[in-house]
C-alpha cells in the first residue's frame, strides 16, 4: 500500500514522508524542551519506582530457588511475565479509552488498532531480542554467580551509548562520554569491593567461548533496549499502552514459540507452564512485569541511559541496605565508587555538558540574534 | 613613603592604586587569553620537565639515605637548595641583562633592584612557609613511610583549590570542582593499590595529635604555593629571575636562621652544613633546586592546579616505570585510578568547563552582539 519512504497518518490517513531517525530524535527533543518541569517530575518518579523494583528482584530470585536451583522452566516465567504485562496494558488501555473526550477517535476502534499495529510493527524486533535475552539471563544466573553477571552487565553502559549514537543518531558531548566511562569505573569499583578476592573467586570466564558468550550477553539486551526506544519514540503519537500491548503481545508469541520448541526437543512434559511455581515465583513474575512496564515509560519519555543510571542507584541502595542488614563494612573502594557514580550522574545530566551545535554553529548565533532583537 | 593603598610604578615612578586580588586575577586572565598557543606550549614544557624531576626524586632520596637514615641535617639540604636556586637566578638575570635592548632600563641598576625588592616584599611570606614545609617534609619522611606521605599529600588538591578561591578570587565551575574531586579519588585509588593491606600496614596515624600534624602538613605547603602564585602574579611586570632572586634570598635567610636556631639548641657541631653529604645528596639538592625553579614558572605563567596535575602524572609514570623495572603487576585499582585521573585532567582544562559569567550574563550577550555586528 505505502511506498517504502511513505507512511500513512493514523488520524487523517494522508500519506506522509516516513520520519528518519534524525527527525525522530529531533521531534522528541522538541517535545522534551517544551515540558522540562513535567519531564523532570516524571523522571524522578520513574527512577524511584525502578529502584524499588530492581532492589526487590535479587531477594525474589533467591526466594524462588529450591535448593539453589530453579524447579520451573525459565521460559514459563518469561511467558507468564509477558502475559501479565499484556493484561496490564489492556486494563490501562480500557481506562484510557473510558476517559476519552467525546470528539476523539476511539482508542478501541478496529481501524485505530489495525493502523497502530501496522505503524508499530517495528516493536517485534525488541520483543524478539528481549525473549532471547530473558532466556540468556536465566542461563547466566545458573552458570555464573550473580556478582559476575552484574559485573559483566556494566559493559552495557558503553554498548548502549554506542548503539544510541548509531541507531538513534544521538550525540553525546565529550563530557558525557567521560561521564559514562566514569559510571562504568564507579560500578566496577563498587563490585570489586563486594567480591571475594582473586580472579578465580570472581568466577570470571577465561575460555574463548566464554568471551563470545559474554559479548552476546552484553550486546543482545543493549540492542533490545535501544531498538525499543527507537520503536516507541518513532510512533510518538500512538498511546503507550497500545504500544505496550503490541510489544508484550509479540513477546508472548516469541516466548510461546520458545516453549513449543522446548516441547519438540524435550517432550510434552515441559509444556506444563505452571510446573514448579510457587507464591515467590508469582511475585517474581509481577516484579519482572512491573520492571518491563516501567522500562517502556523510560524509553518513550526519557531514555535508555537514564534507565542505566537508575539501575546503578538501585544497586548502591541495595549495597547500603545489605550493609545495614547483614552488618557488612563499607569498603573504601565502595565509597570511592559511589562518589564517582554520583559525579558521573551529575555530569551526564548537567546542562553544561549538552552537545553544542558545532556543525551549524550559526544556529546558535541565530538564536542569540533573535534574543538580541527581541531585547531591542 | 607610599600609602597602604598606593604603589609606585617601577618604571615611571608614578603613584598607582594598589592592585586588588580581583584585578590581579583579571589582568593575568587577559594575558592568558591573548597568548593561548604560546601558553599551551609553555604548559607542556613545564609538565614534562616537572615529571622528570619529580620522578627522579624518590630515587635520589633513597640513594641519600645511609642505613635507612639521613646522616646530614635536613636544614642544610634546604639551605644548600636555596643557595643553588639563588645562584641559578643570578646567572639567568645576568644573561637577561646582557640581552637587553639599549633603550630599556637596566635590570642590574640599583634603583630597579631596590624598587623591585620593595614591590615584591610579599614573597617573604611563601619563602617562610616553604622553609617550614621543607623541614616538615623531612620529618614526615622519617616518621611515616613515603606511601603514607604521598597519600596525605593528595588532600592538598582540594585545599589548594579552596585557598585559590579565597586568596586569588579564582572561580571554578562545578565540573572543575568535580574534576578535582575525581583527581583526589584517582590518586587515592592508585595508592591503595600499591599499599600493603589493612590500615595498620598503611601506617596511618590514628591519635588526635597526628591528625593536627596532618592538617598542618597539608595546609602549610598549600598556603605557600597559593601565596607564591599570588605574589609572583601581582608583580607580573617584574622579571621572574629577579622575583626568584628575592624569593630564594628570603628562603636562604629563613633556612639560615633555622640552622642558627639548631646551633643554639644542639651546640655548634651541627653548624657544619656539609656534614654527612655525598654525591647523591648533591644530586638531590640540584633536583630540589630544579623543582623549585620550575614551580615559580608554574605559579607565574600557569597555576598551582596545573602543578598538582603535573605531579600526579609524574606519579603515574613512576608507577609504570617501577612496574616495568621491578616486575610488579598493575592492579585493576591502579588502572581504574589512572583512567579517572586522565578524565579529571581533561575535564578540568576543557573549555567546556570554563566558568560562565553568571553574575553578569549580559556580558556574554554583549560579546555575541559585537560578533553579530562585525558579521553584518
Amino acid at each position: 500500500m505505502t511506498k517504502e519512504e511513505m507512511i500513512e497518518c493514523s488520524v487523517c490517513h494522508s500519506k506522509l514522508v516516513k520520519p528518519t531517525t534524525k527527525t525522530v530524535s529531533r521531534a522528541y527533543d522538541q517535545y522534551r524542551s517544551k515540558t522540562p518541569k513535567k519531564n523532570r517530575a516524571l523522571n524522578v518518579l520513574l527512577v524511584v519506582g525502578d529502584c524499588m523494583l530492581v532492589g526487590l528482584q535479587p531477594i525474589l530470585v533467591y526466594m524462588s530457588k529450591v535448593d539453589g536451583k530453579f524447579s520451573f522452566s525459565p521460559l514459563s516465567v518469561n511467558l507468564l511475565t509477558e502475559v501479565a504485562k499484556v493484561v496490564f496494558a489492556l486494563v490501562m488501555l480500557l481506562i484510557q479509552a473510558r476517559n476519552q473526550k467525546p470528539g476523539e477517535k476511539s482508542l478501541l476502534s478496529l481501524s485505530t488498532f489495525v493502523q497502530a499495529a501496522r505503524n508499530n510493527v517495528l516493536l517485534a524486533v525488541p520483543a524478539l531480542l528481549y525473549a532471547i535475552n530473558n532466556y540468556l539471563k536465566f542461563i547466566m544466573q545458573l552458570y555464573f554467580n550473580p556478582a559476575t553477571v552484574k559485573m559483566l552487565s556494566n559493559l552495557k553502559v558503553l554498548v548502549i551509548a554506542v548503539l544510541l549514537k548509531i541507531i538513534m543518531k544521538r550525540r553525546f558531548s565529550i563530557i558525557q562520554w567521560e561521564a559514562l566511562t566514569l559510571l562504568l569505573i564507579g560500578i566496577s569499583l563498587n563490585q570489586i569491593s563486594s567480591l571475594p578476592e582473586g580472579p578465580a573467586a570472581m568466577g570470571l570466564p577465561v575460555a574463548m567461548g566464554a568471551y563470545i558468550y559474554t559479548f552476546i550477553f552484553v550486546t543482545v539486551p543493549s540492542l533490545a533496549s535501544v531498538f525499543n526506544e527507537y520503536a516507541l519514540k518513532s510512533q510518538y503519537d500512538t498511546s503507550i499502552y497500545l504500544q505496550n500491548l503490541f510489544l508484550y503481545g509479540y513477546g508472548a508469541i516469541f516466548n510461546f514459540l520458545g516453549i513449543l520448541g522446548t516441547v519438540v526437543i524435550q517432550g510434552p512434559e515441559s509444556f506444563d507452564i505452571f510446573q514448579g511455581h510457587s507464591k515467590a515465583t508469582m511475585l517474581l513474575i509481577i516484579n519482572n512485569a512491573g520492571q518491563g512496564i516501567l522500562s517502556s515509560f523510560f524509553f518513550k519519555y526519557a531514555d535508555t541511559i537514564l534507565k542505566k543510571y537508575s539501575s546503578t542507584v538501585a544497586t548502591i541502595f541495595t549495597g547500603f541496605a545489605s550493609a545495614a542488614l547483614f552488618g557488612h563494612t563499607l569498603t573504601i573502594n565502595f565509597m570511592l565508587g559511589i562518589s564517582i557514580v554520583f559525579i558521573s550522574m551529575h555530569q551526564f545530566f548537567s546542562p553544561l555538558s549538552d552537545v553544542k551545535e558545532e556543525e551549524n554553529g550559526v544556529l546558535e548565533l541565530e538564536s542569540v540574534k533573535k534574543t538580541d532583537r527581541s531585547l531591542c
